[in-house]
């Protein structure tokens, strides 16, 4: 197996055979790109529906091929299938959702922190059985003042921080000695049975088993005055909040990109998770984009600085949860119309890709190949013309893992010397 | 994954249904096969520019795809790119080339020798940094004039033993006891820099790396009163020789392909590196051919007695080095012309494929996917018409690893027993 190590060793400085300047290279992550043919719409997929001639060209020049980000048949999640395009084997680097989403926040995450994604959910008063597993999504307003009165729990063994992410999400830190993310989650992912404990995977989360379901007990106890109110600002006065528990991590010791291939890393993304995920392969924060051409003007700021840029598009993911298919088709279309300007930069390497398929008729991550292409002036070549799921299938980058891209995306920048002689 | 011990327990005689012969394989390796478009010659590989009539034929009706020697974005040396083929893990088999050159050449080498690859070089007298890492290339007549200075170095803890190779290159073998390969290599691979000592990358190295240096610096001695002669008869008096060492490496214990499948191997090649991978995986070496016609008859000589030939064809990667378009379409068109001369032997599988790509634009070994044709009666069938990168992309042996090629080819040779009930 091709080890991180045997990668270092191999790691050379990159330079473009012409200009003699540093090689860049950019991977552009669709969230969820990849799609199924859809009934309604003319059995095509939203990648099918868009408008892509940028994008068919850049197939046309480039080699194309379907990526398995976990492995086939396993459905990742954002934070997996982001490991792997950076490289990583998501099958080792399994962090909890807490932990990118912390470091993406802002929130200074110390090694010996737990960090935890928590949701406020709604049981029953009257048998205490969960009766929404999102407490009816409350406005972020009173997902922060939920949070304040959280904030006041404070507990023997840790420290507590609690933090508001949006709706019913939050972020919540226990800061003590000892922790293990090595727990059961307290969201039983279903409704009307009482919201469960976490349990120790190991005898050595014992401990934090005990501290984390103290946590969720005191924080009932003190949000127990509080009325249900939901998104629409209605009240559910026969319930009350209590919290649901999951993605709990530590912090990971990655090796960087930079510390792998010698590369400065630049990431445009407009989420914590993603920003998170960057953070902990080493890559710097670049800009305060929201929208998509925001993004694209600020890998134009930075573009002198890097070798490397991630830039993370949200809302082809965000279209095919909500199974708006013509509306994920219509984000694909404007970062086609968008291509150009990273064209424009002439960069060394370019790979469109995503970190997962969100297929619109699913309205959820699923198991489905996502379609990439890669682009440099070496290359090579195959026959594929379109950048589609089913054009991709032909082509000569062929069916591969995840973390097998970005050795090539390294190779296609110069930055890997031969293995042996 | 699948082991060698799992492959092992799997191999049986292969029989032709028709015949009942045991069967027989043939692996013709042009090296550096796999090429990119070249601007220069109507943006096509030199395996497009090439006569491929008899490979296309073959390509039509067997299965193509496309190999990856080491790993997708890795760039193999010749070495890796072998073993890969035969069906080992390069990875895990990462033999310094000294051994396979000592062993190619005729030397005898032991379990505890350490074999090292050599170059001349020529460093400036007045401040000893290094002027030529070649020396000039030298003619193999001072090649061998220099090596006999050489084999006067007599160290307290090793015997010497020092081999002219070709030009600037010999083989030098150190014999003791304790030695590891684990040293970095005295080869900067730049000019204008002292000659670098030997650092071992282990503590268990230590010993073998004062040995080394020990031995660069009696050479350097040694050396001191020849005037440097570059191989157009040039003096360049200013200068004195040094030696850079690289390619650290000792007798692998591998389980061979006799042990494996059971089968009689021969190589037919003209290289002694080839050579020698060759006979590290249990084949015989065959005749004494230096051109491809001459490697045919000998094909032709030894037919009866083996099971599996290895045929090697060195020139395509030759040209790729030298940056020669045509001659490496020449060289692949003279392969086409001479395979109907394999097909008349009726071998009851036969592949054609390259143990790296080396294209012709880049001049050098390169991270490119391998186009590859696998034939047999029972190999199936897929739509590639013609044996070229491009449409290797879209045949059913799909884009894979290189040590899955072996196993392929013993299957169709009849050689496997099913796996489980």
């Amino acid at each position: 197996m091709l080890t991180v190590e045997t990668l270092q060793s191999l790691a050379k400085p990159g330079e473009n055979r012409e200009t003699r300047q540093p090689t860049k290279s950019v991977l552009l992550v669709l969230d969820g790109l990849g799609d199924l043919p859809h009934p309604e719409y003319g059995f095509r997929t939203a990648l099918e529906a868009a408008s892509r001639s940028h994008l068919d060209q850049l197939a046309k020049e480039g080699v194309c091929g379907l990526l398995d980000p976990v492995a086939p048949g396993i459905t990742p999640g954002s934070g997996p299938g982001h490991f792997a395009l950076f490289g990583y084997d998501p099958l080792a680097v399994n962090v909890g959702r807490g932990v990118p989403e912390a470091l993406g926040s802002g929130f200074n995450l110390q090694p010996s922190d737990l960090a935890i994604r928590g949701n406020f959910c709604s049981v029953f008063r009257e048998n205490e059985r969960i009766a929404d597993r999102r407490a009816h999504r409350p406005s972020d307003e009173r997902c922060a003042h939920l949070c304040g009165l959280l904030q006041q729990v404070s507990l023997g063994q840790a420290a507590v921080y609690v933090q508001p992410v949006s709706e019913h999400r939050f972020l919540l830190v226990l800061r003590g000695q000892g922790f293990s993310p090595e727990l059961t989650e307290t969201d039983p992912q279903t409704l009307h049975v009482p919201i469960p404990e976490a349990r120790p995977l190991r005898p050595t989360a014992r401990l934090t088993a005990e501290v984390v379901n103290a946590f969720a007990q005191r924080a009932y106890e003190v949000l127990q005055p509080e009325t249900v109110i939901g998104g629409n600002g209605a009240a559910y006065p026969e319930e009350r909040y209590g919290v649901l528990l999951r993605g709990y991590g530590k912090y990971p010791s990655l090796t960087t990109l930079p510390e792998i291939y010698g590369i400065r890393c630049g990431c445009v993304a407009t989420h914590p998770m993603y920003k998170g995920v960057a953070l902990l392969v080493g890559m710097d924060l670049l800009g305060d984009a929201h929208q998509l051409s925001e993004q694209l003007a600020v890998l134009e700021e930075y573009w002198d600085g890097y070798d490397f840029f991630f830039v993370h598009v949200t809302y082809t993911d965000k279209a095919g949860e909500d199974g708006d298919f013509l509306r994920k088709a219509a984000v694909i279309s404007e970062v086609d119309a968008l291509l150009p300007r990273i064209r424009a930069l002439d960069p060394d390497v370019l790979v469109v890709t995503g970190d997962h398929s969100t297929p619109a008729l699913l309205k959820s991550h699923s198991w489905h190949p996502v379609p990439v292409v890669l682009w440099s002036r070496h290359c090579g070549r195959d026959r594929v013309e379109e950048f589609t799921e089913a054009a991709c299938a032909g082509g000569a980058l062929g069916r591969f893992r995840g973390l097998e891209l970005m050795p090539q995306i390294m190779a296609n920048a110069g930055r890997l010397e031969k293995f042996g002689a």
